[in-house]
C-alpha cells in the first residue's frame, strides 16, 4: 500500500505562492520513494501578485492560490478544506513566500502571524494522530505559528537568517542551522525540515535535502 | 569551463507555458551534470491564459510569456530577442503547450505552424554551429517548424500520439517512437529528444527521460 503524501501548495512563484522547484522536487522524490502525492491548497486569492522579472508587487491584479497551485499539480489539485487527515498518511509543506503569505500572515506580521484556519486544522489534526509533517525552506513558519503559545515548540531549520529564526523562536520554536542538503528531524513531535531556497543555492543542493526530508517523513509515517 | 547551456521557456504552467516539472527537471540535471543554465523566454503576451483548475481558457485575461516563465527561473531569465549564439554551448526546450503556442504556432495550425521569429533565429544559428538542441515532449514541433521544406528532416519522438506524429512528419520530421524513459538522438542534426508528459506519466520516469536527453546534450556540446 502506497503512503499518500498531502503536499500543500499556496501558489506558483516564489515571489508569492510555492517555490517551485521545491514543489516539483517533493513530488519528484515522493514518487521516486513509491508514496502518493496529494497536492492542495487554500481557495481564496494570493495575498498580492508579483511580477518575477522586476520582483515588484503588481498593483491591481488579483489571481487565486488554488487555480495558480494547480499549475505545478497539473491540475491534479484539492481544495484544502475539503481534506479529510484520515486519508492522508504524512503532509509536506514546500516554502517559497507563499507559504508566509498565504498559508499564514507571517511575512507581513513575523512573530504575530495569523493561520489560514483550513491549514491550522489540517496540521493540528495530523499531529495530534502523531503523522509526520515536513517542511521546506519558510514553512517552519507556519508550524511555529500554528503550535504558537502551546508545548509543542517545534524544532526546525529555516537556514541561518537570524532574523526569520529569531521570528521563530519569538513564537517558540527552536531553530537549529543545516547546511542546504541538511534536514532537522524533530522525533518527538515527528516534523522534518530542510532550509533548501532559504539559502541562495544551486537546484542540486535543494534537491539533496529534499530528498532527505522525504525519506525521514515517509519512515516515520 | 562549466557548458552553458540555453533553457527556452514559454511561460509556467503546461496548458499556456512551459510545462513546470519538465522545466524545472531540465535545470535539475544540468546543474548535477556541471552544467550552467540560462533561462531565456520571448517577451510577448501568452497566446492564450488558462485556467489550470478547470482547463478551460480564461475570457480577457492577458500574461506575459516572459514574466511567466520568470517564476520558473526565479528571476533570472534573458529576453530571447537580446541572446547571442555565440554564448552558448548548447540549448534546450522543455515542453508544454507554451511550445506549440508561444514559441511556435503548432496547437493552431499544425504542420503549417508558424515559428516566433527569435526562436527561429537561435535554433537556425545554433544549427549552423553545429551546437546541440534537446527538445522535450511537444517541442520537437518547434525544430520541425523551423525545418519545414529544408534538407535537415529532424529525426524526433513526441510520444506515441499518432496525430502529432503525422503532423510533425508532414512537415518533413521523421517522428519514432521512444517509451518516457528513453530519448531520440539525431546524431546527423545534434537533435536529441525525450516524450516526457507526451505520455500520462509518472514525474519519476519524465525525470529519467530527461536526465538522459541531458547528458546526450552535453556529451555533444
Amino acid at each position: 500500500m502506497k503512503k499518500r503524501v498531502g503536499v500543500v501548495l499556496s501558489g506558483c512563484g516564489f515571489l508569492d505562492g510555492s517555490e517551485i522547484h521545491e514543489a516539483t522536487l517533493t513530488l519528484l522524490h515522493l514518487d521516486r520513494a513509491g508514496a502518493s502525492s496529494i497536492c492542495m491548497a487554500p481557495r481564496r486569492p494570493l495575498a498580492d501578485v508579483v511580477d518575477h522579472e522586476t520582483k515588484r508587487s503588481v498593483a491591481g491584479e488579483s489571481r487565486d492560490v488554488l487555480r495558480e497551485a494547480a499549475r505545478i499539480a497539473r491540475g491534479a489539485i484539492k481544495d484544502l478544506a475539503s481534506v479529510e487527515p484520515g486519508t492522508l498518511d504524512a503532509l509536506i509543506l514546500p516554502g517559497g513566500y507563499g507559504a508566509a503569505k498565504n498559508l499564514c500572515t507571517f511575512a507581513r506580521d513575523g512573530a504575530d502571524a495569523k493561520v489560514e484556519p483550513e491549514i491550522a486544522r489540517l496540521i493540528r489534526a495530523m499531529h495530534e494522530a502523531r503523522k509526520p509533517i515536513g517542511v521546506i525552506c519558510i514553512a517552519p513558519a507556519v508550524l511555529a505559528a500554528v503550535f504558537r503559545g502551546t508545548p509543542v515548540r517545534p524544532t526546525v531549520t529555516v537556514g541561518d537568517d537570524t532574523v526569520t529564526g529569531r521570528a521563530l523562536a519569538a513564537m517558540g520554536a527552536e531553530v537549529v542551522v543545516t547546511p542546504v542538503t541538511g534536514i532537522a528531524i524533530d522525533e518527538r513531535n515527528r516534523f522534518v525540515s530542510t532550509p533548501a531556497y532559504m539559502y541562495d543555492a544551486r537546484i542540486a543542493d535543494v534537491s539533496i535535502g529534499i530528498e532527505k526530508l522525504v525519506a525521514a517523513v515517509l519512515s516515520l509515517a
